[in-house]
């Protein structure tokens, strides 16, 4: 018997036997669930009742596929997850579409798939629907994955940027730059070495601690863009100027070499499970003993202040800088 | 002042300014809703009390990006709505993930984004969350898309491949591989010309229409992999016997031209706006009486039959071919 070729070919996507294999071998098994149903074009879910339906979506196309802390399909299931987290919403479903290129090895596809599936069960979501798409070489670069998330969460919760006011403090939940940098240095496009891990991981025990405070306004996670988008984002929505510590910014040795090394802001630098927060003034301490509870390095590091809508940084020398908008520097797969 | 490129670039999946001004010049405004916010990371949608919540998700790797009869904006609507009407839901909401490639022309994009949002309102779906990255040159080929649907559907509703039984009647909705044979002849690859146009449409009449038959056991869109490869999952999942009669199997005369010059079967080619319908025997012409009111085309093709699980042909010769599963014939990207 010859042994089966171990890589995706172009006939993985044409709807006949290969493709059926694939599923039925490789992606049922992994993520096998009650109300997964490979030979279903949608699958019916159940709603809670008295429950809000909150939906998102993101692509992930990160580069190299497996980097330490985690791959793409873990990678997949924490960024969807998290961004149903900040919203303050339990993620309860996952669909995952596949864009796989000819060639790819099927053990790194395999890899891929147990993360993702290892990931969803740690997070108590089930993924529901799939598909599978394969491009001739050169069309893709190895895997790309789109996720969608469904979550659901209590009615009537104020949670938005349009919910923070001058005065409020902004927290994070941890060091910020670890994905960013790892995933950099993972790339050994630069002839670094250095053990340095992606921050990757669900954040829902940080959003959960945090929503048992009456005080939060508003919740984000910082990938693409880092620490200093959210702070552009919260400024531009609010009108309000931000203004962070330099030196309470929580940024891990490793990171900060690297940075330094090789030109690049931890402050820009993608976080894939922190978790930045807006809370009312008297809320602070309550939400930084709640969160400190789940992650120990979360720290106090900025307020929105009255002025006009810009980001500035109090450096570590007691100077003023303006944080701009992340302009024309690519850092494309980085998520 | 210097004029802007007009190329999508690297930066714009960067998380800063580039990428929030494609998402508020480009997306936005094609795609603007009420629960559709840019600015969140994921929003809260109204589900309909009684109803069940079916979830589906598709990639879109067509190529080319436009072909006669739709683009992949509106073939990504068609697909996902089709898997929600053949499942017997109302579509109500659509995410987009977004994968665009360096120097891909903004028009090109701007076009498909059109076609998709004019697709969704033709559908009376709304866009309520959406994700774009860009990959460098040469790792991703124009754009690549994957939407996922959620829909609403009666509860208690059965319409299953588990639901066919011996002797129930097998329906189409009107002229096989016109999508696949379309897209084949636009990619000019093989110096034919010809007036052939994708069938690409929203089969939601069709299947609403079909709804209101009581003998409906199950509803599917022939789309990668064709007619052939729904009459296999068929065969696969009742343990019967598939006969279709070639003669009573609508195809039109270019797609069978196309399909003899270039060695394809039209029976194998996706279509992307057709259902195939099993129905009871007794409900057969209140079935295709109700089709035919929404598709003049739709046609009596064959039936299950007890016997081993094979797919058989009778021949517009009289003969018995038997059809197998689609194997290594790659046809990549007709979706």
């Amino acid at each position: 018997m010859p042994r089966r070729d171990q890589h995706v070919s172009l006939a993985h996507g044409n709807g006949g036997r290969l493709m059926r294999e694939l599923i039925e071998e490789l992606f049922a098994p992994a993520l096998e669930n009650p109300l997964l149903d490979t030979r279903a074009d949608a699958v019916a879910v159940p709603t809670p009742q008295d429950l809000e339906l909150v939906v998102t979506t993101d692509g992930f196309t990160v580069q190299p596929l497996e980097f330490p802390g985690g791959n793409i399909g873990s990678l997949a299931v924490h960024g969807t997850v998290n961004d149903l987290a900040v919203c303050g919403a339990l993620p309860h479903y996952l669909t995952v579409s596949t864009f796989l290129e000819e060639g790819l090895e099927i053990e790194v596809l395999r890899r891929a798939i147990a993360a993702l599936a290892a990931a969803a069960r740690a997070c108590g979501v089930a993924v529901v629907a799939g598909d599978t798409k394969v491009l001739g070489r050169g069309d893709c670069d190895g895997i790309y994955l789109a996720a969608t998330g469904l979550g659901f969460r209590p009615r009537g919760l104020r949670l938005a940027l349009a919910e923070v006011r001058a005065g409020d403090r902004i927290l994070v939940s941890g060091p910020v730059g670890d994905h960013g940098a790892a995933v950099l240095l993972a790339r050994q496009e630069f002839g670094l070495r250095g053990d340095l891990k992606s921050d990757a991981a669900s954040v829902l025990p940080e959003a959960q601690a945090l929503l048992r405070v009456p005080g939060l306004r508003f919740m984000r996670d910082p990938t693409r863009g880092g620490l200093a988008t959210v702070a552009h984002e919260l400024a531009r929505a609010s009108g309000l100027r931000v203004q962070l510590a330099e030196s309470s910014i929580p940024v891990n040795d490793a990171v900060q070499s690297v940075c330094e090394l090789l030109g690049y802001d931890p402050l820009y630098l993608a976080c894939e499970g922190r978790v930045v927060a807006v809370v009312a003034p008297e809320s602070c301490p309550a939400a930084l003993g709640e969160l400190r509870k789940v992650a120990p390095g979360a720290a106090l590091i900025g307020e929105l202040q009255a002025g006009s809508a810009q980001v500035v940084l109090e450096t570590s020398f007691g100077g003023q800088r303006v944080l701009d908008e992340l302009e024309d520097d690519p850092l494309p797969r980085i998520c």
